[in-house]
């Protein structure tokens, strides 16, 4: 329901315009340095207000740690924290409580509960997501200590895509630009079609692209618990996903399968090595290496020691500045227009989130890897 | 790890050419009538051998209920079934035993366990879905008493696509084709490229597309486990299976907020009425329709009332009765041809295990859904 | 780890001495009205310094709620709840940091993590506690609904024990003196005996009995989730906790069979009559009574609608105002004698503990129980 | 529900009359030599019909496994086994079919389910153990590898009971009496006893005490999932458990801390040393031993590297050779007398079955203990 994982967790709460958001980590292994710094800039990258492209309400979002760290260590317990809710316009929601947004949470949740937190869409808000921020950025403290990095960028808005692969870009320029896509000519492009789409009161979607670097072969369970499952699942339980992918995904089906396997070649006969298992496990494989990787570094459910990379379809905020058909409690015809502050597109600030889900379920990844192998 | 859900499960066994796969169905409610002439039908569907289009190894592929059923019905204790493996050519595997085949699961097994089944694909082989199309059936069972139906169909093979929404077709002519797409005339194409794709020793990929009908709005849960994100785990847990959309899905990102919304209106005013939850939970919303259905049947992670659909990409197969270039156990360059009995194109036998995954996971919905309403 | 239950969850966090101790509820249900004065007054039978009895620690233990609530009633949202610390002495255990206590979590927790919070005993602290009567007093605000309560007191302090069964007390008593006995008379005995062993520098033991009414028959799953498994196992992850034993327990095992079975009657024909299943599950079973009930409220790990009565065996503290041998850090022998302030006997304090354990443990069992229901 | 564990789990499935009993083993590590001659001697200790003391029900009870080993060695994956029933006489239990036996689960699972397979309890049948040793032998393959026994006895039949702790008993001796007792001569007296009360159709209940040697400081998890109610919640679901204590259990209660406090000591200056966590977890603890055991080799919920022990109360079984009042189906007052084939004492049978939860709890705690220490 509201926790993420089963060895390394997330447990979150919070509304929008509740007292706070935050949640508990556990499962966090202990003795690894915790850099506060690092997680409140985590954090930074997904606060509103950080760019004329965001909404401009304003929060400083700052966490405080609550439990789990020892003079300056993780000790292995778990980890509360919280995020206490400011500069809450809630009369600005004052006109939603008794009817439904389109294609919002509003009327599922009123269906399910009978009952729910109109402000700034309560629970359902993408404030939720700050927690899930913070408990990636412990995950990626922990995946720093086995090699691992977790790399996304805004590679698609409305019509503006990248083209080809992410080995094309430098992904050290993403946070160079407000739109956080690696291409600045093309974050240009994206900054201005945003900027139109705000202007009409509408908003737009897009694809955030992922890569993570570094992982053994050999994350992930078989059956249900295919790596690209629990990512895929991670990715849509982020608020207006609508689609997941890895490798080459929908663009491969259409291939046949001698363009797309990926051919193996003992490693310096070409291609690129995969990342050997570590500890024994290694013991019972050669090196290896793959000419291709359209796989998306995951093979059986499990890695292959290859880059593993996939893409997130997010449809267009629903939250519009003009007037929308609706309906209220009564099951009357209204009218409905935003009010408040709210952005055109979610894209960039969704960037952090979608490393943040990734690297979690690595973290819990890594704990299943683990369990035999001692 | 092998099991499916949480009040719904299914846990499974089994390799390829193992004693037997089969599994255990924990949860199902008590007092179903259970048909078993149905559960061996949906068997049968996924079963190889059925057509020129699959797979010639030949299974009976009969199914052995062991428990949970009393003088016909359901007792509400676990379901132990098996599927005894026959017909089995292990032999055609003795060349797979110390090398690894492209693009499979042999590598990353390998690699997280030292020790592998290589007969077959052992327990990574897609016979393992057996167990599901079981577990789904009893799902089946359960949801017809609810109202709500699944049903799958092929909407792609490589390049040939059916355009346009599920609404467009008459999907009761879905099985009366070998691919099973309700689009007889696409169907007849559909088979002739699997042919020829099979005749050159290659392989094919394609999407399946899948419509639940009769959801009371409610199903899911908030934030980690909406209803989408467990539908796209259960898909992309499927073998081959490399994407998953629900809705505009991944077209849709390039629409504005103002086309992609679904406006809300009083039943009679147009649009389509959304099924009302059940019991007290209806309660508390008014009756409503949407005039669209973008959003695909879910908002905020919960089933509106709408129809839900959602498209699953599968990567061609990797087996190909043809030579690849490939390392040996000892880490040697050497070549790999496939012999055996296997499909050109896993779309027309992966049908049922769609509705199978879709069924069991909507089962498990409905008992989060029920849980605080008596 | 640190997750109590599967569908009314309590997931907590917090050391003794750092910022705060506090937890996550999900899974409670909607539309219940939250009395706020009620669950704080749990919180003030948990509270240290509440008598003479206890420790000094004065804490106010004030909790706020942070979300989950709107305009007075739960929305079935994650409750978060925080309860800072204050009055810390944290100075008085720096004698500890390089030290293991004994019989204490130090040892443990040195070894399984390899650091630890040596102030208060960190994380193994009772401390913890509080988060579970947080949950507890939701779990009644929802018993309460289905007319279920749950009575816990003290039935023995070291050799003081009362005899018989609760039948024989009248637990309106209980609250009415310091060690929470329903027979005042024992209740000063007890009392004295504390402050005798207090006065020594040692501590002593007891055992708390509970009794939960009002459950309809069929709470609890069969098998490995018998609801008297999970209610021992919830007993057992009390600090200090020892035994479990619930009807006539390890008493009963010198009896014969004959002796032991509770016959059915007729209703009316003597006995005392069961609770009945709720909603369409009563339809299949007769009103019926047990002559006896030493089965104590549970047959085949399910509730039969009788009361369900257990005991609870906590061991002395093992916090000692005296010098006792132990090792440090170092490995080299030392002596360590606590300072501090510290229960002598933790079975007052423990009472509304017990209860918010068996509370969470129901609840979660009438979700499992309404699960195929409606 | 029907599912142990979380990292190396059971499910189990079957009735006493169905097809067959079986389950699936998850989670158990690849690379171990499956020494099938030991499964199917765990099975013989329960079986019926082993000695003069147990049912005459002839059951060969040879259990097939149908998955997860390779070439003798176990490869990671689930492991399905089945144990098809035999001799089964069902139209014993035509009788019952309309009534509910006195203290059995017949009306609870009446109550719950709306329905039940009558014919030798269905379900709730101890039959249902047979899944639980066939578990438990695997584990105990894995507790090998780590240096780990699992070892449990008969301790008290009725009034009978050994005195003193399990260190007093050469436990060696246990199986070389019907009865499981380390004490030759009070075997004797218990056989004597049991047949007596068989003699009498009555039955008569008893404790198993349980020892396990050979752990490493630090299995366990804080919290909710301490070692000690991880371990009593898989006792308390075994048929007829009333009561789990560890250590000094109730006894210890009305002890001085002083007297219960286990003071540590370095290595060599007395008492017993414990076994040090493995790998890099030792480098933070130092080596040390406690002069006493009264804590039953849990400090905190987690292993301390002594001797763990415990006990558990089984109630005389409720089938009773004799007349009984009881209800019927339709509400009346009848008589029932049992036909088949029981058990007087069901603790000689018992003792495997108490190992084997034991040992499933502890190879799934070791999963735990290695995650983050790789």
């Amino acid at each position: 329901m509201n926790t993420l994982g089963t060895l390394f967790t997330l447990t979150t709460f919070g509304e929008s315009h509740g007292a706070a958001v935050g949640g508990v980590i556990d499962g966090m292994p202990p003795l690894i340095d915790v850099d506060l710094d690092f997680i409140q800039s985590e954090l930074n990258r997904r606060r509103p207000g950080q760019s004329l492209l965001t909404t401009p309400r304003k929060e400083a979002d700052k966490v405080e740690i609550l439990s789990g760290i020892f003079e300056g260590k993780t000790t292995g317990q778990p980890i509360g924290f919280v995020v206490y809710n400011e500069n809450q316009h809630s009369a600005d929601y004052d006109n939603l409580r008794s009817l439904f947004r389109p294609s919002h949470a509003d009327y599922t949740y009123q269906a399910k509960y009978g009952i729910r937190d109109h402000r700034g869409g309560g629970r359902s808000s993408a404030r939720e997501t700050i927690s899930r921020v913070v408990g990636g950025a412990f995950a990626k403290l922990y995946l720093r200590t086995k090699g691992v990095s977790v790399t996304a960028y805004t590679s698609q808005v409305g019509n503006l895509s990248l083209q080809g692969a992410y080995t094309n870009y430098d992904l050290s320029l993403i946070e160079q630009n407000d739109v956080r896509c690696p291409d600045p000519e093309m974050a240009r492009k994206m900054a201005t079609l945003i900027s139109e789409v705000k202007g009409e009161g509408d908003t737009i979607g897009g694809v955030i692209s992922c890569v993570i670097k570094g992982c053994p072969a050999g994350l992930g369970e078989p059956c249900f618990d295919k790596l690209h499952a629990r990512l895929g699942a991670a990715m849509l339980s982020i608020n207006a996903v609508k689609g997941f992918e890895y490798g080459e995904g929908f663009a491969g089906v259409s291939a046949r399968g001698s363009e797309q396997n990926d051919l193996f070649v003992p490693p310096g006969e070409g291609g690129t090595t995969c990342v050997a298992p570590t500890d024994k496990k290694a013991d019972n494989v050669p090196p290896i290496a793959t000419l291709t990787n359209h796989s998306g570094g995951i093979q059986g459910g499990l890695s292959n020691g290859q880059d593993i990379y996939f893409r997130v379809a997010f449809k267009p905020v629903a939250t519009l500045l003009r007037e929308q058909r609706t309906v209220n409690m009564a099951g009357e015809a209204v009218c409905v227009k935003a009010r408040g502050r709210h952005d055109a597109c979610v894209l960039p600030r969704a960037v952090p989130v979608v490393e943040a889900m990734a690297a979690m379920v690595l973290a819990d990844c890594f704990m299943f890897y683990n369990r035999y192998n001692c």
